[in-house]
């Protein structure tokens, strides 16, 4: 493994070793939360705001989390990392053993290896139900709704689904038709007059922090932006639509369920380098 | 940590030992599968069938398992367990690194802490919805119904609910009303006539080991079996519900949703008796 490996409590570790045990609930529960981050010449975007969120997933979940402990974790692991230009960066929690102490480790690593040429290239979608409707969170807290945890087993499913049927990745659709999310990022569009992305709360759908300071900063610019509960036709109407991560950046839609879509370049060019993924 | 750990392509080693590495999408998206079983005086109850269902979940996940490598893997594990009566296995397959090799293990520990005062007293059950419909899995594979996997932390979410309210555990229930399983267990009621359970498929509802096998010996024995749809009112009338599982076998239900149930000790101890756990 090429990367770098800080366990929490213990420091940095060989990357290629073991660090979860057994009877850990992280990997036998997948019960835990984590953040993924990008790192671009030694400094992790917006990480305040990932440890914010991680300590709303962790609450949500009843694991005690240490920001500052882990804020110290990231340093030491970022530290060692000594490559120039984009890396990602993960941050994860687990409850640990029945009765014991959570463990957790920041993992840093080369980018996916598709991410270039589908930040060059676009992104074909196919869209799938998700099996739940677009209200099924509303007081439901056990669903963990909003909550970044460890069990992505149907969201990494999806996605080998999409690569089954020639596709890059999928838009998740709340079974009453309502566009949710995808399985590692956000979906956002631009109709002509606003950028918009889907509702959280009672949708379940996760809080994106790359959705977030995008918004924040077209809104600086003069946009509009609106939350917008749509259908799919919405977003075969819309101009430009994008998967929105921390890692892979803002990514168009060049394909929608086998439609094929116009690239806007200006348009989609400004909304990159606003989330920080210019040039 | 009091227990055994075997891991595949290494064998036994330290129980506390770390296992899984920092890259394993095991741990970083929950992503594989697992079986629970009891083992009981060195014999593993009903393994030929936890081995033809990790087969299943495996082969769904789309993640190499080779069965008689488990079965060894097993036997060394078991083989270190010493004492007698009844323990806790687990086998636990996870996808690996990206490009990497699958990693897997079995272990062994005591019993849950809470399983022989739950046995002897019965199940305080609270209703939770679990947010799809009851034909959510239909021509959906993505949302891997039917398979076990890694990815359990709604799972464990409703079961902390459940303590949260004073009970013991949860029966999840269809966004239409059906009832579905437990979060760790399948669902099983006798009207006075038959042995019901619900319907599997369609559902995303586990097909249960303990189950099918209680059922079998019902029906060699004379019981009349179903597979039913039904509402938490069917269960309200039932005179008994069961929640049953690898580990903790059939245990009936005192509560349900606050209202309690009269217990019917011998068509109870039959049950339990017939799925392997009398006396």
């Amino acid at each position: 493994m090429h990367g770098v490996v800080a366990v929490l409590g213990v420091g940095l570790v060989e990357p290629g070793a073991p660090v979860i045990r057994a009877d850990d609930a992280g990997v036998t529960r997948g019960d835990g939360c984590f953040e993924g981050c990008r790192l671009r010449d030694g400094v992790i975007d917006k990480l305040d705001r990932h440890l914010a969120r991680m300590t709303r997933s962790a609450a949500a979940l009843e694991i005690p989390f240490d920001a500052s402990a882990w804020a110290a974790l990231v340093a030491e692991a970022v530290a060692a990392w000594p490559e120039p230009g984009e890396a990602a960066v993960k941050l994860l929690l687990t409850r640990g053993p029945v009765g014991g102490a959570p463990s957790g480790f920041v993992s840093i690593g080369p980018l996916p290896a598709d991410y270039p040429r589908q930040r060059r290239e676009g992104l074909r979608i196919i869209t799938l139900p998700r099996g739940t409707a677009s209200d099924a969170y509303a007081a439901a807290p056990w669903l963990l709704g909003g909550v970044k945890t460890l069990s992505y087993a149907v969201n990494m499913a999806a996605q080998r689904e999409a690569v089954r049927r020639g596709a890059d990745d999928v838009i998740l659709v709340s079974a009453d038709g309502a566009v949710l999310e995808a399985p590692t990022s956000s979906v956002v569009w631009w109709d002509g007059a606003r950028l918009h992305t889907t509702p959280t709360g009672p949708s379940g759908i996760l809080a994106s922090t790359t959705q977030r300071l995008l918004f924040e900063r077209a809104e600086a610019a003069g946009w509009q932006t609106a939350q917008t509960a749509a259908t799919v036709d919405d977003l075969h109407a819309a101009q430009v639509v994008w998967l929105v991560a921390s890692v892979r950046g803002p990514v168009d839609v060049v394909a929608l369920d086998g439609k094929a879509r116009a690239r806007v370049p200006e348009v989609d060019a400004e909304v990159r380098r606003l989330a920080g993924f210019g040039g």
